[in-house]
C-alpha cells in the first residue's frame, strides 16, 4: 500500500484548516508571530515563536510579544526599496551570526510581498522567505506526450547533489518567480535553463491551465530549519510536445528526463518518489484530463478544494493590463 | 461597464469567508441554526433563524435556542430510511400549512445529505434543500465546437415560464443528482434529457474535468425565500463536439440551443445573462483552456480559490470502489 493520492496532497498542503477545528487552529496559532509592514493591515505571513526568538531585530522592526506581532516600522509611506533595504539588512546580520540553518542555502534571488489589492510592498531574499511565512510564487510546466503510445510525460530526477529534496523525481519544468517576473515569462526561462527549450516550442504549445495554491510546511526533505511556513501559489502549464523533441538538462539541477506512462507516474507518486508540490501538481494534471474522476478516486472532493486553497494572506496580481 | 469575472464569483460564491474577518464572520453566523443528526457530530447545513421560526417542529426534532442548533433527534443508530421519514412527515405539515414560498416548487425528487467520511445520512425533498441550507450535487456539461472558425459553445437560454431564473442564459447540460445516481450516470441522463445527445455521443466525447464548488445564497432569481443557503458541488465535463451533431431541447425546461463565440459568451457574461452558476462554470472552462490567463484576469488567484471553495460541511464520495 503505497500513498494515496488524499495522502500527497496532504503532504503539501499541511497547515490546519480553521473549519476542521476552530478551538485547534486557533491555539496553533499561538506558535506564530504575524509578519506585518508598518501602514498596512493585512497579516502578511506567520513567523514561527522560536524563529521569533532567534533573530537579532535591530532598530526598523516593532517586535510586541503580547499580540505576537513583528512588524517592520518603515514609515507608512515608505517606498519598497525602503523596507527591502531593512529586511536585507536584517538578513545580512542574521548570515553573519549564522543564526539560521536555512539562509546557509542563499540563493541571491528576491522574492516579492504583497498587501491588499495585489500592492508591491517589499522584497525578501528567497531563503529567508520561509523564516517570515510569505507567500512564494512560482510555474510548473508538464510537458507530455500523446501518440499511439498513450499518455507519457517527461520527467527529470534531482540532482543528488541539490540542496532541497536531492534525488526525487521533479516536474519537467518549475521555478520561482522573482520580483518584477511574471508567470509566462518564468515559465518560458525556467524552459531553456531547466529542459533546454526553446522559446518558440513553449509559446506554440504551452497552455496556462490554473494554478495550484497550497500551505505547505517544511520537514527535513527541504532543508534547513523544520516547521517552517511555505503558503505557495503555482502557476501550471501542460505543454503537449511531439514525441521528436527531447528536453534536456540546461543546468546541474536535475539529471535525464526520461518517459513516464500514467501508470509508471501513478506508482512513483504512490512511492514517494516526488518532490510533494511535484506530485500536487500531476494530481491536477490528472483531474482536469479525465484520469481522476468523480467515480475512481474517493477523496475527490477535498483533493479539488485542497488542490486550490484560499490562503489567509494578500496575494499578488500578476496582469498586464 | 459590465460585470467582471469577480463579480460573476460573487455572485455565486456569496457567504462570507471566516479569513475575511473573523469578527464578522462569526456573528454572521449567529443569524443561523446548525442542522444536526444525532449521532452525528458534524454540522450539515445552516438554517436561518427565521426558517427555524416559521417551521412546524413535530416530535422528532430537538431544537436547542441557546446553543442554536436543530437536531433530528431519531436515535444514533437510525437507518437513513427513519431519518428520512421523519423529515419527510415535517415537509408534508408545511406544505400543508403553507409555511413556505420555497415549498410551492415541489419537485418531487430527493437530494441527499452526508456525514463524516461521506456516510450517507438521509434525504430530503429537493426544494425544500435550501431551508435546512444542505451541500447539493450536480454536473454540468460544457459541450463545444472547436474548428476553423475557432471555438464556440451550445448554450441554451432558459424557458420564459421556468420557476428559477426565467429567460436566463444556462450551460449546455445541467443537472442536480437525486439519492443514489452518480456523476457519470447524471449528466449522460441529463444530456439526453435537456440536449437530446445520445449516450454513445456523450460517452466517446466528455472528459471529467474538476468541479466547482461554491457557497450561494439564494436571491429573487432563484424563487421562493430569500437569503436561503445552497453550498453547491457541481462536476464538470467538457464535450468537445463535432459541428454536424446539434443539441436539441429534449424538454420545454429550455428554449432552442445557439452557438456563441468565446467573445459572445463574455459579453453575455459581463451583461449579467447567465444563471449565477452557468457563469462560473464558464470562468472554469476559460481558466482551464487558457483564455483567462494570470497576465489578463487580475483576480485570477481569487478566482481559482473561489471556484473551488472547501465547504464547511462533510460531502459526498461518489466513487464506485
Amino acid at each position: 500500500m503505497g500513498k494515496s493520492m488524499l495522502d500527497l496532497i496532504d503532504e503539501c498542503d499541511k497547515f490546519p484548516y480553521y473549519h476542521d477545528n476552530p478551538a485547534f487552529y486557533t491555539a496553533h496559532l499561538k506558535t506564530y508571530h504575524a509578519f506585518k509592514v508598518n501602514g498596512c493591515d493585512a497579516i502578511l505571513g506567520y513567523i514561527l515563536n522560536s524563529i521569533v526568538d532567534k533573530f537579532y531585530w535591530p532598530d526598523g522592526w516593532t517586535i510586541d510579544s503580547k499580540n505576537q506581532t513583528v512588524t517592520l516600522a518603515t514609515p507608512a509611506d515608505a517606498t519598497p526599496e525602503q523596507r527591502s533595504k531593512v529586511v536585507a539588512d536584517t538578513l545580512a546580520e542574521a548570515v553573519k551570526r549564522e543564526s539560521f540553518e536555512i539562509l546557509k542555502g542563499w540563493r541571491n534571488e528576491r522574492y516579492p510581498v504583497y498587501g491588499p489589492g495585489g500592492e508591491y510592498l517589499l522584497e525578501i531574499e528567497r531563503s529567508a522567505s520561509a523564516l517570515f511565512g510569505i507567500v512564494s510564487y512560482g510555474v510548473h510546466a508538464t510537458c507530455y506526450v500523446e501518440d499511439e503510445n498513450g499518455l507519457r510525460f517527461w520527467i527529470p530526477r534531482r540532482s543528488k547533489t541539490k540542496q532541497t529534496y536531492p534525488g526525487m523525481l521533479d516536474n519537467t519544468v518549475a521555478g520561482g518567480m522573482s520580483t518584477g517576473e511574471r508567470p509566462f515569462e518564468c515559465a518560458t526561462r525556467e524552459a531553456m535553463e531547466e529542459a533546454s527549450l526553446p522559446e518558440d516550442v513553449v509559446k506554440a504549445n504551452a497552455t496556462p491551465t490554473s494554478c495550484v495554491t497550497y500551505f505547505y510546511v517544511r520537514d527535513s526533505r527541504a532543508g534547513g530549519e523544520v516547521d517552517l511556513l511555505q503558503p505557495e501559489v503555482e502557476y501550471i502549464y501542460d505543454i503537449k510536445l511531439d514525441a521528436s523533441i527531447i528536453p534536456k538538462p540546461g543546468d546541474t539541477e536535475v539529471e535525464e528526463f526520461h518517459l513516464y506512462t500514467v501508470e509508471q507516474t501513478k506508482q512513483a507518486m504512490a512511492n514517494g518518489e516526488f518532490k510533494p508540490n511535484c506530485a500536487v501538481v500531476f494530481i491536477d494534471f490528472f483531474i482536469r484530463h479525465g484520469l481522476l474522476t468523480p467515480e475512481n478516486e474517493p477523496d475527490y472532493l477535498e483533493i479539488v478544494s485542497r488542490l486550490h486553497r484560499r490562503l489567509e494572506f494578500p496575494t499578488a496580481s500578476h496582469a498586464t493590463r
